[in-house]
């Protein structure tokens, strides 16, 4: 087994949380879990052999295995899976994210929407690949539950889930994100690149809204205006 | 110049954009400016230059220098600075930080702050150094703007400041942030630290305040928990 690359049939996840997130949410993709030589036989331990001896997952003990794929010392877990297919439920509302290049960003951004309960998340290419153990250790193993799907161009999206309101986030948007208003059944937030942000084009895209700020800082990071919005949007809902 | 310990005087900005912000901002802390062979004589060059020569600042160039301090390849202007003293506006509203210890959550966090018009930090040891070029970087220079101190315990700090409300943020808490009621002229929103969050003690100040997320996540991550009371507290501010 070598280092995660992007054309790779396989990823794995790094660690015993996040392996065990996986065995739990995504059994039926995994091929094989690899184990160090110092891993505790502890509770988690008996719960993970139980799920690989139920699904005839292989589990492989290999020290080299695990410290060629982690760069850190105490990662005594690994879990390799097949990636998944990539789908989005048209009937929901989504995550957009336009062109996002940092994957600690898109993983947090996959466990914010989680947490806010909008479990369809949208990436245009070009863009940072998803099952990359970066972006799935970020993501705390949330990429486990979320639907994704990525497009090549917005209007290749657009096309395809019109049944919805668009909200495009940009600084020269003029309506304020608390003055929102939502009237169709589901909606889109849609977010830019990390440094440039949305180019013009998405002003005459539904309704662009705007967070406010001082001029004090240029922008908000990336993954802190999605949870803004994602708050906002949300936060009449019952969770 | 070696590379930065905690107990060192001095700190430094890596990079053109944070130099340059270093300069604009706390040009009389400003020791000595490093430039690399390779920076560009452009509009920004010649900015720094008379700045510099302004306020008696040294200009050296030394590629040795810049190579030993930066992990990054295309680092060519480094700004040193004494380290400034630790000073917040009692008359203000705080964030409040209890023992942080990821020193890019704490620059994302200045960022935010700033960016929401709270320019007063208080952060609450054991905790991360604000003066780590780490967090300076992903503070993306917002570390200029901000009056901050440090406490040994919060009791220090709420027997100094006592003329605000308190808002913890807690999963225990029962009050929804979006229906929080602000009494004072002041207040204080208060965070804890990142895998634990506030310990039950908490429960017990102010009134402690929950952004209400679903099952399928622990927390947040804490500079978009931040964020999105930042958000929410200053969103009716004309910035």
């Amino acid at each position: 087994m070598k280092k995660y690359k992007k054309q790779d049939e396989y990823s794995y996840t790094l660690g015993t949380t996040l392996t065990m997130e996986l065995l739990n949410k995504k059994v039926e993709y995994v091929k094989r879990v690899y184990i160090h030589s110092k891993l505790e036989k502890n509770d988690t331990y008996y719960k993970m052999t139980d799920i690989c001896n139920k699904n005839n997952i292989e589990i492989t003990l290999s020290d080299k295995t695990i410290n060629t794929l982690s760069d850190k010392e105490n990662c005594y877990m690994i879990g390799v899976f097949k990636k998944f297919e990539e789908s989005i439920n048209y009937n929901y509302n989504h995550i957009v994210l336009v062109n996002p290049s940092n994957m600690g960003n898109l993983g947090t951004i996959i466990r914010s929407s989680i947490g806010f309960g909008i479990n369809n998340l949208v990436i245009i290419k070009p863009a940072v690949d998803i099952f990359d153990p970066k972006v799935i250790r970020s993501s705390m193993g949330a990429i486990f539950n979320i639907n994704f799907k990525y497009y090549d161009t917005f209007n290749d999206y657009k096309n395809e889930c019109n049944n919805r309101d668009f909200f495009p986030f940009m600084l020269k948007a003029k309506t304020n994100l608390k003055d929102k208003v939502i009237n169709n059944n589901y909606y889109s937030l849609i977010f830019g690149p990390e440094a440039q942000g949305l180019d013009d084009s998405y002003l005459s895209v539904g309704t662009p809204l705007i967070i406010k700020h001082t001029k004090n800082i240029d922008s908000l990071n990336l993954d802190n205006a999605v949870s803004i919005a994602l708050y906002e949007f949300t936060k009449d809902s019952s969770f």
